[in-house]
């Protein structure tokens, strides 16, 4: 198949709560980006973090292989440094091949999880 | 009333969770992207599910009829395969005709139910 | 203000619950189409609804002022018919002059509400 | 990084309950605006909101320093007058340079809270 999306995406809101409740890691609350890379060549990705107070964190580099989906939680980037949880941020995706990215939230914080998703906005 | 929408349609989030709570099927922990053809004539569609650490499966072969919506559930995908629960996959949505596709899930694995939806992402 | 938007909008996910739990109305299941209409001129909204097995229902004609907004409940439509109730769905919007849609659902089935929200696909 | 995104969004949804349960002001029910401006020159942005009933308020004035983050909660717009809860409305985000915004609301009015998440209409 084709590569389908596009090489930029942003997404305004991000949040990792700061503690959750259920059988982990199934219910831990996450933020996750789901990169999806429909094409034949590998996709390689930068993520920049943006805050209300400090400059921005990254880049981190992840990759998606061709024709594979990765479903990115935010707490697994750890290098340069993690996300403080409890914070506010927004997230920028640059990928070298076009992609489609999702964004969706699980809240375990209280004893029954809510969900949200949106595509990301993409230019 | 002419084709609204396009013929390609990308949903990068999928997720069939493992098992659910409540009266089945309205509470049956579900995913669904639902697919409407507005147009006089029908809609040939040809759904590729994409993985983490595997080959594409697909294609899985739907109809949606002239001026008829159809409500997709993933787990009714069952030729050539069915779609593991449990596991991280996004779609590809491909139609003859310019078809609008938006994308939910009911996940009801705890006692109270949670809802997402979005629009697809569209070229 | 301009008139922002688009003149045609389409919501492919519809489905109004059979029944809810809460005071009503604040907490009565319902969905919602949000239109905005910026502008100084009226808007003249007509709706088309569409089902899986048989011919769409409508139009359904609403307006919106200028500069106002209205948060259309789909149960409040009437005339030409009710939307049943427990059944899947479609809508496409039309209007006379630019407008914006969101579309939500409160869905108040269990003791706890679910809540889901998406802009509209426009052309 | 460049500006990405819009200088005109639209956010057709809105509305702020009147109360909510659970901790201050983490889960306070609220209704945000996450606006990310990821170039080199602060935004300077304008907030116009609609209503049902009644001519528009604003404009609300918030500016995002260059590369940070804003997740504006509606309930914290205080001049010309606060944004009445209970009320349905909509709001027209103008920015002097581009940005990126996403609307999320946290609905804490019952034991469980909900979510809902999406872009904005951007032109």
């Amino acid at each position: 198949m084709e590569h389908l999306g596009k090489r930029k995406w942003v997404i305004a809101e991000g949040y990792i709560p700061k503690y959750g409740n259920g059988k982990e890691p199934e219910f831990t609350s996450h933020e996750t980006a789901c990169i999806l890379n429909t094409g034949e060549e590998k996709a390689e990705i930068k993520i920049t973090i943006f805050f209300s107070d400090r400059e921005p964190a990254g880049p981190y580099k992840v990759e998606v292989g061709a024709k594979r989906t990765l479903h990115l939680r935010f707490n697994q980037l750890k290098d340069p440094e993690e996300i403080p949880k409890g914070t506010d941020y927004s997230s920028v995706i640059e990928s070298s091949v076009p992609v489609v990215v999702q964004h969706s939230r699980l809240d375990s914080r209280q004893a029954e999880n809510a969900l949200l998703s949106t595509m990301a906005y993409s230019e």
